[in-house]
């Protein structure tokens, strides 16, 4: 490749990274480098291009993603013997359905790509402290298991979930076991209960802003998407809105809400299933941090407040574990339980035993609830660490936020006007990730607003992190009001 | 519990079991008997009422999962403390959508619980030789992966899958790894491309009898189902079916067909391939079964054969290793596998990490490969003994079936009009199971047909289930034509 024919412009609309990557995919298809041959090294193209490590890393990604080249341990980044298939392309894009095209925001899919990227820290995807976690005792447990219970693990397991599992959830809850369904993540017990309950023109009521997972679910099933400020609580809106747009459920996260850190008051919660009664609303109640609290003992759960039998609970051990293990339940009545089941059975017949006994035993040992306080004081610390240095790096009207008593998030309000698209693009430049704020409102609202995740990583890199941070932001202050690239 | 006022009836249209469990309910429900009181124990109704074992424990299984009772080790069956909420019950069925009544049946889900009832030996699951899995070997590979790769395991994975396993697959496929995308089971595979391909009122060209897994899950999503019989391949027939319907895609098992068993050849691949080409029809290849072939080479895939790329394949290991991995994959052209990632990100993020890397090593290290000879030359063997064993036990005329070349299954015909669902109800009783044949069908044909997995269970046992399941369907002989139950 003619490094030097390479031209790429800082003001243009698309990132740098996605010029590069279609100057190299240019190349090739004219070809000039040939099936096998090596493309220049990272270093050398950061030299000749001015550019940062971050974009070279991102374009060979990309065209690594599509196909274009491999990369080989020791021989650098190569492009592929398999020429793409650009001879005779099936029309695809015609051939898919209407629901699938309703949406189409990667925010999800990108955040793992970011995450696998060791050049970046990032603030961006709501994951546990992983440097905590229990690794070698989890290892010790798997292979009891294993020598135990190869059969169960190995052979069909129920739908609904070891009885083991759900039993022990259950006693958690409170609640009996044929309440209980074993999911893949609590994000499938989402998209099961959109698939369940929601026919496209549906309206659906929810945190704006809320979980994006969430936002994606009913807008790829038709839903119409109605938000309501949950960390604000005001329940006059809230009886208009429902009043108004007939939801057919109203999808909420309580206890240490995303993206904002707050918690709805017992007083509220009552007043909340009260309307919910009187209009037969039915309440998914997303809880994955109410075990994450810091000093503070948090309100009851809706589904144990509920009397009329309308709250449907989701839980995980994504943000206490690890989101590797994939391992979430639900938590409903019988009646509804019975149809998620059956919807669960056609997904994907069933979620994988192993995972189920390992965490079930840590469940039941109180090795679980040991593990949980451990993550609640370091959580807690790793606020302190993130909010310190955010005060002491930058100017308090530059970008600001507000403590949280649990949870993983800050919530942030960028000052001078700047774009959060705008400063994720520079922030990818020095190295540093977060969520920026639209991601999470159904209906584009957020652009000074952004999540900074602080449980994920250790405090020595918080503290570089936010150095990075605000060293983008405050290269943005005279910026304000520039264009906007789209996301990533 | 006064066992002398249970009263069942052989000639209701009810099973034994269910009017046993209701008898139960009723009594529960009306404070006869109290929470943690136990109930008779099996052997005591056996003795009692005359009926089978099957028939107890068939009952008391279905009061568990409805939450009347929990089963105690040392104690019994119990009834449980937590009363159920008959009091106040939101409407739930008022909510549920559309789309999620459309299909209800739960023989998937059926399925599993068959197969965990130890008294009956099942032929009902297609599932892989688990008595040959090497648990010893996949224990140590797991370990190893917990020991150097714990990060990767418990990390936010991607959602196409890790490279290392996609590469693993890439290779065996002969295509390029972006072609790749992980599966939690090839099941969900099927679901993707329904959710990405279909609206309502699509048709779908499907075989019949075909999969029936993929029959409910085009049937959920609204396509209208248009059968073709895929294992006498007439091609004429075919393209009628497809001028006349428009299919939006077409769904087919063309190697060691499920249920029949038969193989479509290449001429006849190539052919269809052709018609897909010139109508712009996509082809879902599901090929679960291509590995377990008995002492022939099937002949290519389609994905291999298409030039015009649209084909989607999809394999599995849960015939070979264990359907208790929840691995699957399917590779197909990128335009296309782009959006069935964006489906899958939102359904469940990812699957899980540490199944990937654990069978990607035993694909590269070349145990994966001895692996399938041994289940080759078992299940050949299993078929072997089945076979003999029907011919042994039974006339010719009352039930029929013919060797198949590879897979798990023999599809047979019953003689003396007997109806399949009829039999299940009989084999039940005496402790075996099958599938009865009209499962395998869009539109309720296969009255007469069943199907028999041999792979399942080692040769004594096979004996000893053809011997009970011949028993039943002699005792059936005289009865032909009689009234049907419901499944199971």
């Amino acid at each position: 490749v003619n490094i030097s024919q390479i031209t790429l412009s800082h003001i243009q609309g698309t990132p740098l990274y996605k010029q590069l990557a279609a100057a190299f995919m240019a190349a090739i298809e004219r070809g000039e480098v040939q099936p096998g041959e090596q493309l220049p090294s990272e270093r050398v193209l950061v030299q000749r291009l001015g550019i940062s490590r971050t974009t070279v890393v991102t374009a060979y990604q990309e065209l690594e993603a599509q196909g274009f080249v491999c990369r080989q341990v020791g021989r650098g980044t190569i492009v592929c013997a398999q020429a793409r298939d650009t001879q005779t392309s099936f029309a695809w894009q015609g051939k898919v359905a209407r629901g699938a095209l309703r949406t189409s925001d990667p925010t999800l899919r990108l955040l793992s790509s970011i995450s696998s990227d060791p050049t970046v820290i990032s603030f961006a995807a709501g994951i546990a402290a992983l440097d905590l976690f229990p690794a070698q005792l989890f290892q010790e447990i798997t292979a009891r298991t294993w020598r135990d219970q190869a059969k169960l693990i190995i052979e069909l397991g129920p739908t609904e979930g070891l009885l083991f599992f759900r039993q022990a959830i259950a006693t958690m809850m409170g609640v009996h076991p044929s309440q209980i369904l074993a999911l893949s993540g609590s994000q499938q017990g989402i998209d099961l209960i959109a698939r369940c309950l929601i026919d496209p023109g549906d309206s659906v009521l929810l945190d704006a802003p809320g979980y994006l997972g969430a936002i994606q679910i009913f807008q790829a099933v038709g839903a119409h998407l109605v938000g309501w400020d949950s960390a604000h609580a005001d329940m006059n809106e809230l009886e208009d809105l429902i009043v108004r747009y007939r939801p057919k459920l109203l999808y909420t996260t309580p206890t240490f809400h995303n993206p904002t850190g707050r918690t709805i008051s017992r007083q509220t919660r009552l007043h909340l299933l009260e309307l919910a009664a009187r209009y037969h609303l039915p309440i998914i109640e997303d809880d994955p941090y109410r075990d994450l609290a810091f000093n503070i003992k948090p309100p009851p759960t809706l589904l144990s407040l509920d009397t009329q039998r309308l709250v449907i609970y989701l839980g995980t051990f994504s943000k206490t574990l690890a989101s590797g293990l994939r391992l979430g339940w639900l938590a409903a009545p019988e009646a509804i339980v019975n149809h998620l089941t059956l919807i669960k059975g056609r997904s994907d017949l069933f979620t994988t035993s192993l995972q189920q006994l390992v965490v079930a035993q840590l469940l039941m040992s109180g090795i679980y609830k040991q593990h949980v306080h451990t993550m609640q004081s370091e959580y807690a610390k790793r606020q302190t660490v993130m909010l310190r240095e955010l005060r002491r790096s930058s100017p308090s009207d530059l970008i600001r936020s507000c403590p949280v008593q649990g949870g993983l998030y800050l919530w942030c309000q960028l000052g001078y006007g700047i774009d959060a698209q705008v400063a994720l693009q520079k922030a990818l430049q020095v190295g540093v990730a977060f969520l920026p704020g639209e991601v999470f409102y159904p209906d584009g609202r957020g652009h000074h607003e952004l999540r900074l995740c602080f449980s994920a990583i250790p405090p020595p890199q918080i503290i570089e992190g936010v150095r990075r941070l605000t060293q983008a932001l405050s290269g943005l202050r005279s910026y304000a009001g520039q264009e906007r690239y789209p996301i990533l």
